[in-house]
């Protein structure tokens, strides 16, 4: 049997990685992924062969990384984040049905809905809804009835890949489908390239937010209608009985 | 200025925790936790000073680590999976106040959201809803509005606390709550003592769940209307629009 391991490798470079993460990238022969990450962690396995290709190309990445393992070598495939969340670890399942003599493992990272919470402050404490904006594979009226549903039900909101060049105005649509049934009031945030050069975080309302830009390094939170400003951290209280 | 850092060692062990928090254990004086949490990865770090609480005495755990930071240590608050997530990290802030000169820093971790997902394949990869059935201190009209919402718009959930002595019949209540909009065909799935001893999965219907208690160590996951099962993998694909 051969092994493909799926690993995310968190926000930023290799200090965001699990132990497992790091055991399992050393344990294999090849580390495939996309150019970006692996410059990322690179040169902390210097004896690696690494395989890359470029955005967007997900299935050929895929493939390659199975195709390699069928030949018999133990290969990781890495993720920013965690693989299984907007990631690639479910096309691995899919495309994996090919290759039964390949047998698949998740070891799961710190995707950006945690990592992007850890430095705005603690702003998912309760249930929340984490929502893609990308119109690539999703049509925009199902995202829109889910970010009506999350606002209607006072979920938190993380939003993934809040604008792109051809999406603009996508996070400002967003906001104006949460303002039906949130406050302008409520308590947002935005947390940008997290663990990496150029980290920052902003602290703002919903109505600010639906005039600000976020860039496709961006990931948004919306709070819930307690989520509150604390010494400049954006915190959601754990439950609502006794307040 | 002290320090606290509340830090998060993901589900299992030491080598589920990510590197950063490793070193900032290994750098502080003083690791305060519950119990249990202080057990898995106490031998890893044997020349520090532990202090512990017993469950459910939230409030008096992140005093102590106040107290302890502010007398001039520099303490490390552990949290089982990631901090932020139904976590400390939040009453760390609100309790903060009251230590102006303490320093809060948060380390993520991997939550049972994502530590439970890669062990049962690879159900998040689209939209997703978390949700807590713990009425301790919510509602449960309010965690009812939540699932509806959830269920309606057709969100992957993943249900944190699904049971406990207490509430034994949480479960197969929320599941009657989910499939007014979902079809009892849905696939779900529990994962179970994640990263620990006695690890296991269960790939299921929604009409299966509903009929199966999960214990208090269990987390469950509910797919949407395009999951599927994948060689025994719950898996959900990344878009709709070329299916």
């Amino acid at each position: 049997m051969s092994e493909l391991y799926v690993v995310g490798i968190g926000p930023g470079g290799y200090a965001d990685m699990t132990l497992r993460a790091a055991q399992t990238l050393n344990a294999c022969e090849v580390i495939v992924g996309y150019t970006v990450y692996v410059d990322l962690i690179k040169a902390h396995f210097p004896e690696k062969t690494f395989l890359t290709t470029p955005m967007r190309q997900e299935v050929e990445r895929v493939r390659l990384a199975l195709e390699t393992a069928a030949a018999g070598k133990a290969v990781a495939m890495i993720s920013s984040g965690d693989a299984g969340v907007y990631g690639m670890s479910g096309l691995c399942f899919e495309l994996g049905k090919d290759y039964p003599e390949v047998s698949i493992h998740t070891v799961p990272g710190v995707s950006a809905v945690l990592s992007g919470a850890a430095i705005l402050g603690a702003p998912l404490i309760h249930d929340f809804a984490v929502i893609s904006l990308s119109d690539l594979l999703t049509p925009w009226e199902t995202i829109e009835a889910r970010l009506c549903a999350a606002a209607q039900a006072d979920f938190c909101i993380c939003l993934y890949n809040p604008s792109s060049r051809k999406r603009r105005d996508y996070l400002s649509r967003a906001c104006d489908v949460i303002l039906r049934h949130a406050s302008p009031e409520t308590v947002c945030g935005i947390a940008q390239n997290i663990g990496r050069d150029g980290e920052q975080t902003r602290v703002l309302t919903l109505a600010e937010l639906r005039t600000t830009e976020a860039d496709m390094f961006s990931t948004v939170f919306i709070g819930n209608s307690h989520t509150k400003v604390v010494d400049g951290k954006m915190v959601t209280p754990r439950g609502y009985k006794h307040e």
